[in-house]
């Protein structure tokens, strides 16, 4: 088995996010879940849309937004998700490949466009997510490039791209070829509502040994376990996965890893402005310290430094220097 | 003549900026002049952008943007510009309509796309505009709504939109519609560039008595004057405008108007982040200060305190409650 010459390939949805700030009083007119994701079809989108206030673009969707953080961290990178041939699809391709990651999948032909997801972000920083996958939902399998998945130390996919049809069987097969090439499979359930739809795929994933790192938040876990104990969650999910990591917002994060157990506490922030992006920086973070061989709880402590960096900004793509801001833990 | 029902009208470039940070090296080796502005073609926009970092983007503007800041201010406004019918275009309209503002401009047809503007910007802040065009500079005479310019208190225009040769004969057209219909006539010279190429157009308007609020900045002053000295080209102007009101970055703003003379040192900010549409919100300020019959100093303070609200964050569309920020100075 060759060295990998990639640190972390990704497969995810290619979304811009337009964001509004928004109060919790509108989230609840509008029929939303407050902290949640929802998948809203073009009508939905053009009638929210409407209802938000001035936005802002930024380039989304959270594998993608997880490689930003880990190429910002030095990482070496590739994505593959699908655009359409349009200007959000431009945008998200030009902020990925700006950012120093590959990203070669082709622009989808067609009427679909570009996935895009109206966030509504609360006065206290919590974001309610609407996303219209348009063409991000039409990955097809024979996208992939095989080669590159071999080529890299681990195959990160989010959970959110377990709903569309094309997307999930790529998925399978990338499984299969990084697996097959002796890499790792990295995993993001992204959403309690996914585990409702998925559960059971995900639940055979994991016992069947195909994800060697699995990221959760404690919703997330209490779903996949049906376990509403924190402790009883990891108790029962633990065992089952090599590297299990969960995050806990205010509270920090927990990881397992054959029988030892680490813990940091949230790295402080002056201020909450828009968590959109906060676990997938989390797992930017602590993908690089694992890539990189680090310690359990040094990986935790990027992981929690790259999620400080993303909540004290509008947007889910590094602003800060995130070489800078982790040096002190590298050291 | 009957009282306007509207306060501010605008006729400006319909952009979205897309934004990301850069150094003076960058700027300097792609020729760029660093705090100036630059159009260019379909080619540069496409070849800059791609030398450009991963970005943001938000709707942008000269003229928008002021209507934006009076709109939170609680001005009523309206704007007219041309975006095509696509994404951008989409956005633009959204931003605009969602801060309160008419716009009933038509989408242009065929396939120029809408307006898009590469800002690099520096660690200073100091922002280094490129902008494309695209379906803007067409801009129809057409599109006005004479009927919306003679009930506004005030047209607003933008120097920016002087240089393609159908809004500039739209402008003039809306400048006599106002002025027919007894309103006031406000003007921004934008750029000394602009100057250079339109400075004869704009010195026979002033001397018509066509403008009755003019906005400038240093430069443009000693551009448009001919005089290098600050006081000197303040006193060539002064007496062939109305009100003049001349910003001076972190040294602040002069107004003169009618013998009288104003000055106010610039907010403090914390961090200057992007100067993009510092004077854009200036203006926004010292307008909405004088269509409510404000001093000449109130309406200075004002147009500082939005200044200063703008270049605290990307983007030049307010993010902060004005409303909240300028209590202090209307109370």
């Amino acid at each position: 088995m060759s060295q990998p010459t990639h640190d972390v390939i990704a497969i995810g949805n290619a979304i811009v996010d337009v964001m509004a700030p928004s109060s919790d009083e509108q989230i609840e007119a509008l029929g939303m879940t407050r902290g949640g994701m929802m998948l809203i079809d073009a009508d939905q989108a053009r009638d929210l849309y409407a209802a938000m206030g001035p936005g802002r673009e930024v380039s989304g969707g959270s594998a993608a937004n997880t490689l930003a953080g880990l190429a910002a961290l030095g990482a070496k990178c590739s994505f593959i998700g699908q655009v359409a041939n349009d200007q959000l699809g431009e945008v998200f391709a030009h902020d990925i490949r700006a950012g120093g990651i590959a990203f070669t999948t082709p622009a989808l032909a067609g009427t679909e466009p570009t996935a895009r997801c109206l966030i509504f972000v609360s006065p206290d920083g919590q974001r309610t997510m609407n996303t219209f996958l348009g063409a991000s939902q039409f990955l097809p399998a024979s996208a992939l490039d095989e080669t590159a998945i071999a080529d890299a130390a681990i195959l990160y996919l989010e959970g959110y791209l377990w709903d569309p049809e094309e997307p999930r069987a790529a998925m399978r097969k990338a499984i299969a070829a990084s697996r097959n090439a002796g890499r790792k499979v990295a995993f993001t359930l992204s959403d309690a509502f996914v585990i409702d739809r998925h559960g059971d795929d995900f639940r055979k994933l994991i016992d069947a040994g195909d994800i060697d790192i699995l990221f959760a938040n404690e919703n997330e876990l209490a779903a996949l376990t049906g376990e509403n104990d924190f402790e009883a969650g990891l108790t029962a999910l633990a065992p089952k996965v090599p590297v299990l990591v969960v995050t806990r917002s205010e509270k920090g994060a927990v990881a397992m890893a054959g029988g030892e157990r680490a813990a940091v506490p949230a790295e402080p922030v002056e201020q909450v402005i828009d968590t959109t992006g906060a676990g997938d920086l989390f797992a930017a973070g602590f993908l690089f310290g694992h890539v990189r061989g680090k310690s359990l709880e040094a990986s935790l402590k990027l992981g929690a430094v790259c999620a400080a960096e993303i909540i004290s900004h509008y947007g889910a793509r590094p602003e800060a220097d995130l070489k800078e801001l982790v040096a002190g833990v590298l050291a």
